[in-house]
């Protein structure tokens, strides 16, 4: 079967391609396939105990764009510099989870790492957004946790498995809408053991500047998500380990790390 | 506001956060966001004329993973060697195009090539899949063009950027599910010229090693593509440029360039 998705007055669906020749021929017919994606949201008024129920991720992102070595004492700590351009990477969707689910250790790794970060939630659809429009841009902020499989990162020339396993990304608990994220103490702690400490005044390039330089390239979604790189103190996860991100003004991100089952 | 996703009684919503205190206080509660996601699709027995509908792309992923140098003459034409691990990265969603449409000249780039590449479409979701299940996770393959911004990733070590920008991914013009994908020829031609031509039996590593590969880092879900690597004959594309990728038994994928408006 062939299967093409199509738009006809205005209207958006799937489709079996029939027949043979060429796109222009008219000589292929396709048979559509019911059904339409769809999503809206507002909100109710109905109201529920948060600890009743079992937190999500606070956003289902399009895309995860993340930043390397965006503090200077990180980028030391791991022999490197700081970068000419930003380094920018993807995070999969399906790497995403929320506070209190399980990061699950990766069977091809021996060097798993936490990253607090500052995770940047998009409000709306943008490209090419000048400096001075970022702000308008950005619904929120939220903890986010970069896990790194860094023996993996270190032998692959791009960083998809090492950074985008399933579960290396936490993010959570919520989304903070009313917070200024320029000068914000930032921590990771493992066991209760602080590990992690910076302030995000420490960034190299600030939120400004890496939202302009993404979308100079790629539009962003609303829910899309910016983790905008970790401080130092970056170190091991192991099995039976509680890592938790906390950030000043928005809340703690907290993840136990288990065996993948 | 602090926005949270969450289930309760095995539904899923999102919710408004109200109220001061830990997620275990009790003190905290969530004002419900109306509204879920939906997707479902099947066949009506509808039919229309192909030529009287505009194509899009033929699936919507939820991620594109893609493998650099998995062809040798690639490699080679590049000044590299063929990688000791599959060199693994990501397209975004939004720089996926279907066949017809246009690919915009990046802002950013003097440097634009086209990569002709066999895309494999996922039709289940998977993880951790042994060779020998490969072909029951494969819906179907289609055409895919890595568009790059050659002069972008040589000089930004990952290439969120390079590879990811928007229209960078044109996929089409059909998903085929009835083609045997491991020896077609592959090529792409720039206004009728051809430029690449290949044959996916010069892969170096195989289609179910690649999804062996890739699954055993992350989950990939229905809809979900595998670019497999571009044969050697990459080269510049310019404004105004017509660029096609054929493939065997499976159809052409054809994009004009213009300069992005």
């Amino acid at each position: 079967m062939r299967i093409a998705r199509f738009s006809i007055d205005g209207n958006v669906a799937f489709g079996a391609v029939e027949g043979q020749g060429t796109v222009e021929s008219g000589d292929l017919v396709l048979d559509i396939i019911k059904g339409i994606p769809y999503a809206d949201f507002e909100l109710s008024g109905t109201k529920v105990p948060l600890n009743k129920v079992r937190l999500l991720p606070p956003v289902l992102p399009n895309k995860v764009v993340a930043i390397g070595r965006n503090y200077a004492e990180h980028a030391a700590e791991l022999g490197h510099e700081v970068p000419e351009a930003p380094i920018t990477f993807f995070k999969p969707t399906t790497s995403v989870i929320g506070s209190g689910d399980a990061i699950e250790y990766p069977s091809f790794s021996e060097e798993l790492h936490h990253e607090a970060e500052l995770a940047v939630v998009i409000g709306r659809m943008c490209r090419e957004v000048p400096r001075e429009r970022v702000k308008d841009v950005i619904l929120g902020y939220t903890c986010a946790n970069d896990v790194t499989a860094r023996d993996v990162q270190k032998r692959e020339k791009q960083w998809a498995r090492a950074k985008g396993f399933d579960t290396s990304c936490p993010l959570g608990p919520w989304v903070e809408t009313d917070v200024d994220p320029h000068d914000l103490t930032i921590q990771a702690t493992v066991n209760g053991e602080q590990r992690q400490l910076g302030r995000t005044s420490d960034m190299v390039r600030s939120i400004e500047d890496l939202v302009v330089h993404i979308t100079e390239a790629m539009t962003l979604l609303p829910g899309d998500v910016i983790l905008t790189g970790t401080p130092a103190g970056v170190g091991p996860l192991h099995v039976g380990d509680e890592v938790a991100v906390t950030i000043e003004g928005i809340g703690t991100l907290t993840n136990k790390v288990i065996k993948r089952g």
